[in-house]
């Protein structure tokens, strides 16, 4: 359920009216839109009458039940406004939502060496990328593969957040790691295989850190969209949805199905953000910048694309990775669609 | 294989090759690309030596294996050249493929009455489009829903054609319709539900109109692909391939996944031209316009877009088709993406 | 809609009842059970009032609505009852149903040669089939494949079951050949990626030998329930329906996933009998006992075996398929099962 | 790689071999089966002469490689031979596996408040179940649903086995709570959200209760085959399968894919023991009967279904649970298909 106040609603009153609810046993939040300001209430509301709550003040506009199964992840809960995730980088704070320009997230799959890593983030920066991703805790299929250098990783990730100042992104496997993790990530990835790991999502949700939710497999839109509620629920409105491919029943030439449908789908079923990762989307360098294109012509807010020194070597998901040349000329590319739909930022790839 | 030709062979000598490999019982065709004259061999050559046919001829550069199974639908088999389709249509002949502007097919789910096809085709055209689609015989799930007008459709496409000018697209599911429906249609489509229908695609193959192969709901590429193969195999190179959205396990908001990785993967694949349907990849006229910039950022060839007067009384598929208004607004969003691709028609929308 | 006669209602009445229902514009179908007589009734019937029809006589028990979008096909439109299919052989009509023991079809996938196909039929027999398939027409993903010796093979199936006294299942693909299919086929088989193939579902449904629908690669029950709809409608009431692995994301091992649960799904939803084909429902032999028990246990009424004299020199689908010795065993294994769930026919592999 | 002794190896020189081959880096395994003795060796085995090893001892059989990615779990690690897992519960030890009768195992979706379980428990036993299931902590797509009463609900589970000798399974969705689940569990349970938690699947591995490993909701077998590898690989060698339905593209009717052919599939590929789950495999109660019936006859060894004493008023899973009654109906129709296969226990649903 969303009370939502007339224009010029007095702060006090504002807040006179969110103790007065918290009495009747719900949890208000208070949220400050572009136009209006929202008292959202989530809990046992099947039973209240809207116009009861009318009745506490004449600065309330209207009350209006949240009908989706996802509450606070919904559109409605912002009365329709887009939302956005503010990420404080060395750089500054970086803004990734619908009326900001599209975020480039950079990087290897897995932190492999300190050279490698602050290379990397170098060159990615260079290209106008604005966070650095990496593996440090790496989520393998076989127990006998390469599982991230884990701890001292994070470490290389700070090294190359000095040197380069881009925002850092890694993976939480483990929620004993969640501290450490937390510590050098401006930004905590919950990767796909845990979607739906729903202690996780509630630690990740109990922290301050912003969220990447990477979408399951094999998850429905909704099932995604209420694993955000269970991070959003515990506290942490910082929740940024990443598509990265499903599975269907062709795997032959793409690794997976990347569903670039999750663009219009989900904006107009909730105010987060959202990400596409082409590279993990289709499993092949090649495939990566057509995708690319598409998603920002689509409307992406964020791309994540990966991003190796030697592809040829890389520990894990080599064939996948762009060189940084190859990332450097898409990035050129990319802003030539990026400017035409206006959510291209003006300082990167265009001034650099 | 294919035999591929040195630049400058004289037409006699290309004409003397073909004949030889004819004597060997093979069927060679020859492929005029942009930079080289190739013979293409499909047939029994796994016992063949290529360097016995290098010594036919001095003007013989290469003799290359298809390795893929679809041997005439490869990239391969035009020497990584783009293919293109022209359809002569009452405006003109146009043409389908990489290395031209994308070309927008409009129209209703099906023809329902004289005044709404005409109506909606000069709409179209005034938009932009450069062919009618509508449907005179219609797979329906149920045998008790409209299954189209048949015969006397196939009139009022003919009518529309003569009002507006546009290219005629339509489909055929029963063979013994072939003949009328390739009177009036300009392209003659064969449907998702009879991709791997043998029979017909032999007998589209059989006849002249270019051929348009939606994939089946859950066909792989490669199966695609051999569908093609069927049509070219039986005599016709003028294939267009359509991507219409496959089956997952999401059907909730979105009725069908839209795959647009198949702009990468077909076109390292193949060398037949491509269109994406954004209506039926999503079932829901409000994620088509996103869909629709996305395919032309990913690089597709063609687009089909479900328009009708009235979507809330279309007899079928309303849902997804979008208003003349709509559309025409829509392919003015497209000619800012295509236009920042260069691959928007300089006539079109702009201009008319 | 379907209206219920009372017991006992004299012939005359029913026959009263239908002529009336026939001036109002429906096509009533008399349907004899086991324990009562129904009209069924299809067309029009959305303003109906069953009190209306309830009214034109006291031999009426109960009108009532079929609520499923299949109607003739569902389950309702018998009242609840099981149908089952009588197929005349030259061994007697073969009977399969619910209430009938499991009837088994054996064979290999293609018709190859007189001296296979008359050697393999006359092992099946004596293991205890009742039905030879064998494929004279053949689907192929790729049209340089073996597709089927065609007319000949026909003959051949003729030969078969001249020899053996076995009915004859064997694929029509293309209207055209249905005739002569028809003359030698005992059930007429349409194939999965025909099966929404609705100009040849109205021809099968539209002459009088039992159809076998095998279930398309990514269909759903009502999908499928829907396309035997087609066939009912257009007349013909003997329908089977086929289930034979559908496409899922795992083809690793198993060719498709072959998907039992349509044993209580399709019991609970419609009267038409039931085969499970576990050769193409897993495409490994060695998987095919096992699938085959599970099935007889679940419930099936029937089971399609492939069957070859030498799988490994097979000119399609080797890898599924059984030797006539291990088929002769397997038989043996099943009557266990059968026996047990008292569906196993008492004169068959016991005896032999 | 596997080192397979000779019969009648003297216990004395399999140690000295274990203990060399731990000198070369490797962690070799003693595995006792029925007919052989075989050391395990899994490591950086690439490099190794399988003669090189071959020398070490005059009682080495052979030394074979493991060509599957999944080593311990293979059952080429058991030379072909099947494993069991042997559990200890009140009532006694408890064997699953080839060569043993169906294990039941059922009980309610949730653990709900004492009475319910404790009578569940003891109504199910006198039916022939082994064990008690019961969730404490629920994994639900919803935070806002139920999510099991945790700790207080161990404890009735406690009082459940004390009641009624049954072995327990519960599912750990959070390592912290692992210790006290295992203090109370006879089996421990991974849910399917959590198949490729590999965080969870390491600790499961390092303690000693057995683990039911239920397949993940779009794995692929070699996926679920590696997920087991990482709990074996940690120390943990009791693990058993469980499929519980697969998501496909459709769930109209039954809510997932229940997919039996893993039981000639993983027979093949694993020496480990298989449980299916109809309950959730079909989501509806009405088909549970007939894939319990199916999959015994598919050979599996053991069933796990959804009890509870009133599925109407259930928190969770209601409308896929039987009631006492008819699950003690179904143990006596299960008894008949276990009883023709030779895998029923003499003393349970016969004599009880």
């Amino acid at each position: 359920m969303i009370v939502v106040m007339k224009s010029g609603s007095p702060e006090a009153e504002v807040a006179r009216i969110t103790q007065e609810l918290t009495t009747w046993g719900l949890t208000p939040e208070k949220i400050v839109g572009k136009h209006k300001v929202v008292v959202g209430l989530v809990g046992e509301t099947v039973d209240l009458d809207p116009l009861q709550i009318q009745e506490i003040s004449p600065w309330i506009e209207q009350v209006l039940r949240v009908e989706q199964p996802f509450k606070r992840a919904s559109r409605e809960y912002r009365h329709g406004e887009a939302g956005d995730v503010v990420v404080s980088t060395p750089n500054g704070p970086v803004h990734i939502g619908e009326h900001h320009p599209v975020v480039v997230v950079a990087g290897p799959c897995s932190v492999e060496n300190e050279e490698m890593i602050v290379e990397t983030a170098r060159r990615v920066k260079a290209a106008g990328a604005h966070f650095l991703r990496g593996g440090a805790y790496k989520p393998r299929t076989s127990p006998y593969a390469f599982q991230g250098h884990g701890e001292s990783a994070l470490n290389l990730l700070a090294a190359a957040r000095d040197a380069s100042g881009l925002g850092i992104i890694t993976e939480v496997m483990d929620a004993a790691d969640l501290d450490k993790i937390a510590e050098v990530a401006d930004v905590v990835q919950v990767g796909a295989r845990n979607m739906q790991n729903f202690s996780l999502l509630k630690k990740v949700g109990a922290q301050d850190k912003p969220v990447l939710l990477k979408r399951g497999m094999s998850a429905t839109i909704e099932e995604w969209l209420m694993a955000a509620e269970y991070i959003l629920a515990a506290g942490n409105s910082n929740v940024i949805l990443c598509e990265r491919g499903i599975r269907t029943f062709d795997r032959q030439y793409a690794r997976n199905t990347l569903d670039l449908s999750v663009l219009p789908v989900l904006r107009s079923l909730t105010h987060l953000p959202i990400m596409i990762d082409p590279s993990h989307g289709t499993g092949r360098a090649e495939y990566v910048p057509a995708m690319a294109m598409a998603a920002i012509a689509g409307g992406t807010d964020s791309l994540m694309i990966e991003v190796h020194p030697n592809p040829k070597k890389a520990l894990s998901d080599g064939p996948q990775s762009l060189t940084p040349d190859r990332f450097d000329q898409l990035m050129k590319e990319l802003a030539v669609v990026g400017n035409a739909v206006n959510r291209w930022p003006q300082s990167a790839a265009a001034i650099v």
